[in-house]
């Protein structure tokens, strides 16, 4: 079924080191339909900025090129649109003939097009609004996971294995900080790669799971006196028992997005604040702290070839699925029933309403809190996704 | 010429990812002679401790598993012997009969050793003392390049790569704080893999060219105003005019090594300073900084190819050169008088007094200082070193 429409494609949000496989898949996919095809810049801001381009221009090499790049190559943004912004949009997109509107981002980008898709049908306007999910944080809910998570794990499971051997050599006690503001997944994979119970990470900080510093302190006493070293995984989103931030608690951070989010990544305040706690009730030497910050999602050379393929099949997915129906919807990944090593992602579609920003968070079963750590669920649900191809140093001898 | 002696190697400072192939071939090397290879637990201070442990012992298997993984196997220190603790250790080198010892490590562990070969001439016990470089930082005078650096400079370059597409997907100013307490090595090679100059870093901070405020941010609000982004790599060793740390101005750090250093990483407080003036007095939007860290020198994944198998021939070199001469020295790469793309490691022998201690900083010909950015000169003398085997994410399309 040819569709001929003029369709057009944004990417918002944080990108990842996959979500230009989403995009060439959708480019070509819909190029197969006979579509004219379109991308605004810098998401949802670029349509009302009028910064188009022609997508069907782009050459098989490039679009193999862009596939293989971090970031977004249409650019992002932050911008949620209120009426007037819808009102703006529509202006454009009905003079551009747009009846096909995807849109590749997480919660808050998935909100974006709910607002967008509901403006639609006040106004009559028939525009199909399809969402292509990609989150690192991984907390899209109806998904089983997400394209971008897959490739972040990677990393900061790769980064974390590498660390554990630079603690075992300077003992001490190292936190890394991770990003997630409101799930544990990204942080709970720094233990994926683990392969004995001396390794680190010995510890794991989640969202999930209320943060009590005294606690934190008394454990990481144990494991120092137990392997005269600690390593820690500690999310950037760890929250008190009240849910405050414990970031918001030490620093004064008056930047908010427009979806409400505050900062959190791009400063080291909690991971200096952690350490100098430990330092100075615990009395440990070589205590260290890092934020690992942006190399997460966007770190050359830790694409996972499955997170990377399923980014790319979620795409054509939603391109075929959507040539079959008129729907408005949101691209999914089916939620397995049970956690083994062998897995296959199967793609459904989602109502656009039951994702659009709604945070996902960490099964309670992924997490041992008496450990402090991941459990055997999480580790089967998540290695599969980071895939088998993790570079080692290869040997020379 | 079969030796038969009983000898010693040791890591010191902070680890590599391949500060384990120098011990592998010096391990194997001296296995052929014959030699009873010890080892001591975390440098000179397993000495003194009587923590050995035999290495002839050793499978083939697991030394090549050793030689692949990144960080000290033997263990590492910062200690820095003086003449009560070198009196402790010849009480133990003189019951194990030890006549050789080779000491893997950077500036610091090199004047440990040195410190060591004086008291032995002192007291007439004949001990060759051999150095193995090593150190992230590239900073060992008489040296070309140290091992090491190629697969740290290695990681920034994949690193600052990956940022550049994700500051181009959300533009903003983004600071990357790189290792490097004197030198400007490895902050330079944040510009290895750079493309266009469009592309990230756009400036450059270095510890050997005095560090302004005032003319960093006039940089950033150009640069910002021409492409509407901003990748900034700065050294943790920056400094005013005076030869002041800029990171000891703002922050009242009380911990130091043995050796004198005051801490620099493991703290996001240079990071957070610098992004703080920029949203104060540019207010720009979107100013985030990241410390690098510890996974500079342990990243599983980013070790070099040529890196490696220098970090292994200089110890085969060292080994063969001990056996035909008596004397103590410290293994080198012979430095080159030109840079061209294609070049090869030349080891020697210097001797101990040249390199211990000393500090090798940046040729003044390998920065611009009014661009604040790396020269075709630097470029030449480091692109060899990474190695060509970069991890792209591989086509699937």
């Amino acid at each position: 079924m040819i569709s001929n429409k003029n369709i057009l494609i944004a990417q918002g949000g944080g990108p990842t080191n996959v979500i230009n496989m989403s995009l060439v898949s959708i480019i070509k996919e819909e190029k197969k339909l006979k579509s004219l095809v379109m991308g605004s810049l810098n998401g949802v801001n670029g349509i009302i900025n009028n910064r188009f381009r022609n997508l069907n221009k782009i050459s098989d090499n490039d679009l193999k090129l862009i596939s293989q790049t971090p970031g977004a190559a249409l650019g992002s943004t932050r911008d949620k649109p209120d009426s007037k912004y819808c009102l703006e949009i529509f202006k454009i997109l009905k003079k551009k003939k747009i009846s096909k509107f995807y849109y590749i981002g997480g919660n808050d980008s998935s909100d974006s097009l709910r607002i967008i898709s509901e403006h639609s049908k006040k106004i009559g306007y028939d525009l199909q609004c399809i969402h292509i999910p990609k989150t690192i944080d991984n907390d899209l809910v109806s998904n089983d996971h997400t394209p971008g998570f897959g490739s972040a794990a990677k990393y900061v499971a790769q980064l974390f294995s590498g660390i554990n051997y630079d603690v075992k050599s300077l003992p001490g006690v190292y936190i890394g900080v991770v990003m997630g503001r409101h799930a544990g997944f990204l942080t709970a994979s720094s233990a994926l790669l683990k392969k004995r119970d001396e390794d680190g990470p010995h510890l794991i900080y989640i969202p999930e799971v209320a943060f009590s510093i005294s606690k934190f302190l008394d454990k990481i006493k144990k494991i120092y006196n137990k392997y005269g070293k600690c390593v820690v995984a500690v999310s950037e989103g760890i929250q008190d028992e009240n849910n405050k931030l414990i970031s918001q608690k030490i620093i004064k951070s008056s930047e908010y997005d427009a979806h409400g989010n505050v900062q959190l990544s791009g400063t080291g305040s909690l991971g200096d604040f952690l350490s100098k706690q430990i330092k100075l009730k615990l009395k440990l030497p070589r205590v260290r702290a890092d934020t690992l910050g942006y190399p997460q999602r966007c770190f050359l050379g830790s694409t996972s070839e499955v997170d990377q393929k399923e980014a790319y099949k979620i795409g054509v997915f939603a391109t075929k699925f959507s040539n079959k129906n008129n729907n408005s919807f949101s691209a999914g990944i089916l939620e397995r029933k049970s956690f083994t090593k062998i897995y296959k992602a199967q793609f459904f579609a989602n109502s656009l309403n039951d994702v659009a920003g709604k945070t996902k968070v960490m099964k309670s079963d992924f997490y041992n809190k008496k450990l402090s750590n991941i459990s055997k669920e999480f580790l089967n649900y998540a290695l599969p996704l980071i895939g088998k191809d993790i570079i080692k140093t290869k040997s020379i001898i």
